[in-house]
C-alpha cells in the first residue's frame, strides 16, 4: 500500500472533548507515517473540503497536537452544513471526491452524529462509483448521546458530568437560602428531543430528599397539573424543590414547551427557552420565588470538568477509526461495547454506518421512575461510569491553557471556485 | 477572662466560600477552648438566634469542620433578613441580646455584605446600652465584591474565576461553529449594582481579538445604538462575538435593561433577567444567529473551580475575626489588604464596621476601557491575582464530596417563641 493522506472534519454541535479525537486521529496517523503521510483537517468541517481549504495538520508541533486532547471546542471549526440525497446533491458528492482525488486522500474521518454518518455512510457509496474508492470512517461524537449502537457518544460523559456537579452545587445554595428567599430552582439542558443530558442530573442525588427533585425529559409528554403538584409537595416537604428540565421536554401533542409560551407586546414567540416559561408556571400556580439557570453553551465546553472516562473514550475513537482504515475497512465507525457497570469496562467495537446514520436514541422507559419525574436504578447504574475521574487541563495564572492551532492551510490544487 | 460561647451566622446570598470562612472561625475557636467554650451557628441565619435555633458545632467532628473549607453554600442555612433601624425594630435587637445573655455568648460574628455589616455594628452598640456587652465581628462576604476598605470580598475571586473560566470555553465553542451556526453569545453574570463580576469575564482574553468582545457594566450607562454598532464590526472582523452582561446594566435612566424588556400577552413583565433581552435586540437589528446562558446560581455556587486564593482568603477573614474578638475588638471586620500586584501579596487588616456598612464599591471607571465595552490594564492588575490558583473539592465517583452537617440543635433555654 503506498502512502496516502487523510482527511479529518468536525461536524454539527461541538463537545468538550471532541478535539480528543482530532488528537486520537492525528497521533495515530503520525504513528503510521508509511501509510498515512498526512491528516488534512477541514477548515469548517465538511465545507472545507469543499472549497478545499484544509489545514495541515503536519505544521502542528507534537505539543499542540496533545494539547488538542484538553482543548474544548472544535480547533479546526465545525460546521452544521448536511449534504443532502445524493440525486439532489450530486454536485457536492463529486466535488468532495474531486478534492480528495486532488490531494490524494485515501481516508475520509468525519467526526460527529446521526447526520455525518449518513454523509460518511454516501461519500463512501459514491467514492466506489467514480472509481476512486475512499475508506470513509465515522468517529462518534454527541453530547445529546442518541447514536444507536454505541453504549455511549464521546462529549456526552462530560457534560452529564457538568449537569451532576452543578446541580449538585447550586443544590446547596438553593437550599442554604430557601428559608427566606428562593425555593425553585430551574436548570435548563441540551439533549434535543433525547433526554439523556436531563438524566445525568438525576445523579447529583441518591435519596428522594435530595436535588434535582424533578426531572423533565422530553420522552414524557408534560402534564402540567402532576408538575405543579409535585413541586408543591417538595417545597412542603424539603422546603425547596430543584427541577432539571430538557430543552426538548414537551407536551403531549408534540409542541415544546419552550414554544408554547407567551408572545411579547410585538407578536414575537418568548425567547429563552423552557426554563423561564417553567419558571413563570410555578410563580402563576404557587408564588414560590424562584431562579433559573441556562447552562447553554457552557455546558458542552466546559472542559474544566470534563468526564476522564469521556476523555478517553473520545481519543480511543478516534484512534480505532484510523487502525480501521488502516485495516481496510469502510463505512464503518468505532463504538464504545460496555463489558461490565462494576468495575467499569468498556472495549471499542464496530459499526457499520448504515445502521448508525439518522437514527435516534431515546432514554429508554425502564430509565425514568413510573412517576415520570426522575432516574431509576438501571438508569444509575448506565450513567454513574460515564462521569467517572477527573481529567484537568493545565492552568495558567487561574485559567485553563487551551491551545490554538497554527491552522496552516493546504496548498490548492484545483483551480475552479465551488459555492457552498 | 472567663469562657463563653461564640455565635456565628451566615447571611445574604451565598458563595461556593463562605463555608470557608465558617471553617475558619470554628477551627480557630478550637484552638482556643480556654476562652470559647463552643460556637453556636444560626438556623438560617440571625433568623436561628432571633428564634433561638442554634447549631451546636461542638457535636460535629473535626473531620466535617474541615470539609466545610470544601464545601460551597451555607451549611448552617442563610437568610436574606434584615434588621431594620434600632428604634423601628428595638424588639428583635433585644431579643437578640436576650438569647446572647441566655447562652452566654460573648462573640457574634457575622459573615455576609453590607447589610449585615451594619446589623452587626447596631448589635454592637445596643448590647453595650443593655448592659450585656458582646464583641460583634464582621465576615466579609460578598460575590459582588462590593465592599468598601477590604481589597476584595471572599467570594468573588471563585465567581470571578468561573465566568473568566466559563467565557473563555464557551468562546472556544461558538468560535468553532461561528461559520454555519451561531454568531452572537451572550453570558449573563450576576453582582447587582456592581460590574465586578462582568470585569471578571474580560479575563478570558488578551488581545482584542480574543473573547469577550463586548462586557455591559452597570457602571456604563447601556447606548444601544453603539453597542449594536460594536457587535457588528465584531462578527465582520473576527466572525463572533462574545458578550458578557451584567444583571445590573441599565439604562441612563437608571432602568434595568432586564426591566425594559417587551411585556407577554398578559402583561408580566419579561422573565429571564438581561440576556434574552441583549439577544432580541441583536436579532432584530442585525439577525445573527446567538445563544444565550444564564448562569444564575451556577457561578456563585461552583466550588469545584474555586479560586484558591479565595478560599484562603476566606478562611483567613473567619480566622481573623475570631482572633480580632479574643483580642478585645469589637464593631471591626478584618479586610484583605493588598501589599503588592506582582507577585501577588497581601494581609489580613481591620477596619470598623461603621466604614462598612451600607456603602457599596462600584467599578472605578478608571477599570473600564475608554469606549465602555472592556477592562483596562488597571483592571487587569487588579482582577488577574484573585482567581489564582485551583483548589479543587475531594471526588468521589465523578462527583465532588460535599459536607452535610448534623446539625443538632443547643438546647433552648428562653421559655417564649418569638415570631419573626
Amino acid at each position: 500500500m503506498s502512502k496516502k493522506n487523510a482527511f479529518y472534519a468536525q461536524s454539527g454541535g461541538v463537545t468538550a472533548v471532541i478535539n480528543a479525537s482530532a488528537c486520537g486521529v492525528i497521533e495515530t496517523a503520525r504513528k503510521h507515517r508509511n501509510k498515512i503521510s498526512n491528516v488534512y483537517a477541514g477548515r469548517h468541517g465538511i465545507i472545507g473540503a469543499l472549497t478545499e481549504d484544509m489545514i495541515d495538520t503536519n505544521r502542528e508541533t507534537a505539543a499542540t497536537i496533545a494539547a488538542l486532547r484538553h482543548t474544548p471546542g472544535g480547533a479546526f471549526g465545525s460546521a452544521r452544513y448536511k449534504l443532502k440525497g445524493l440525486e439532489e446533491n450530486r454536485a457536492q458528492y463529486e466535488r468532495l471526491i474531486d478534492v480528495f482525488r486532488a490531494h490524494d486522500i485515501a481516508y475520509f474521518f468525519y467526526n460527529g452524529g446521526n447526520d455525518s454518518m449518513d454523509t460518511a455512510h454516501k461519500v463512501s457509496q459514491i467514492s466506489k462509483r467514480m472509481g476512486y474508492p475512499v475508506s470513509c470512517l465515522g468517529i462518534p461524537k454527541t453530547v445529546d448521546n442518541d447514536l444507536p449502537i454505541t453504549d455511549t457518544c464521546p462529549g456526552f460523559g462530560s457534560v452529564a458530568k457538568y449537569v451532576a456537579v452543578s446541580t449538585r452545587e447550586a443544590a446547596l445554595d438553593v437550599l442554604s437560602m430557601a428559608k427566606t428567599s428562593t425555593k425553585v430552582f430551574i436548570l435548563e439542558v441540551m439533549g434535543r428531543h433525547a433526554g439523556w443530558i436531563a438524566a445525568a442530573g438525576g445523579l447529583a442525588g441518591s435519596k428522594p430528599a435530595d436535588a434535582p427533585h424533578i426531572i423533565l425529559f422530553p420522552e414524557i409528554p408534560f402534564n402540567k397539573t402532576a408538575f405543579l403538584k409535585r413541586v408543591k409537595a417538595c417545597v412542603e416537604k424539603y422546603d425547596y424543590c430543584v427541577i432539571v428540565v430538557s430543552e426538548g421536554a414537551s407536551y403531549k401533542d408534540g409542541k415544546f414547551l419552550a414554544e408554547a409560551g407567551t408572545r411579547d407586546a410585538f407578536g414575537h414567540a418568548q425567547l429563552g427557552g423552557v426554563a423561564p416559561v417553567v419558571a413563570n408556571m410555578v410563580r402563576e400556580a404557587l408564588g414560590y420565588k424562584y431562579h433559573y439557570a441556562v447552562a447553554d453553551y457552557l455546558q458542552r465546553s466546559a472542559r474544566h470538568i470534563a468526564s476522564a472516562v469521556d476523555v478517553k473514550q473520545a481519543y480511543a475513537v478516534g484512534k480505532a477509526a484510523v487502525e480501521f482504515a488502516l485495516a481496510g475497512k469502510t463505512a464503518v465507525m468505532p463504538v464504545i461495547k460496555r463489558v461490565s457497570d462494576k468495575p467499569y469496562r468498556w472495549k471499542i467495537a464496530e459499526a457499520p454506518l448504515s445502521r448508525i446514520a439518522n437514527k435516534e436514541k431515546m432514554v429508554p422507559r425502564r430509565y425514568i421512575s413510573k412517576d415520570g419525574f426522575g432516574i431509576t436504578e438501571a438508569a444509575r447504574r448506565y450513567l454513574a461510569p460515564l462521569i467517572k475521574g477527573e481529567d484537568y487541563p493545565p492552568f495558567i495564572n487561574g485559567l485553563p491553557k487551551y491551545v490554538t492551532l497554527k491552522g496552516l492551510p493546504v496548498k490548492k490544487r484545483l483551480n475552479d471556485k465551488f459555492v457552498v
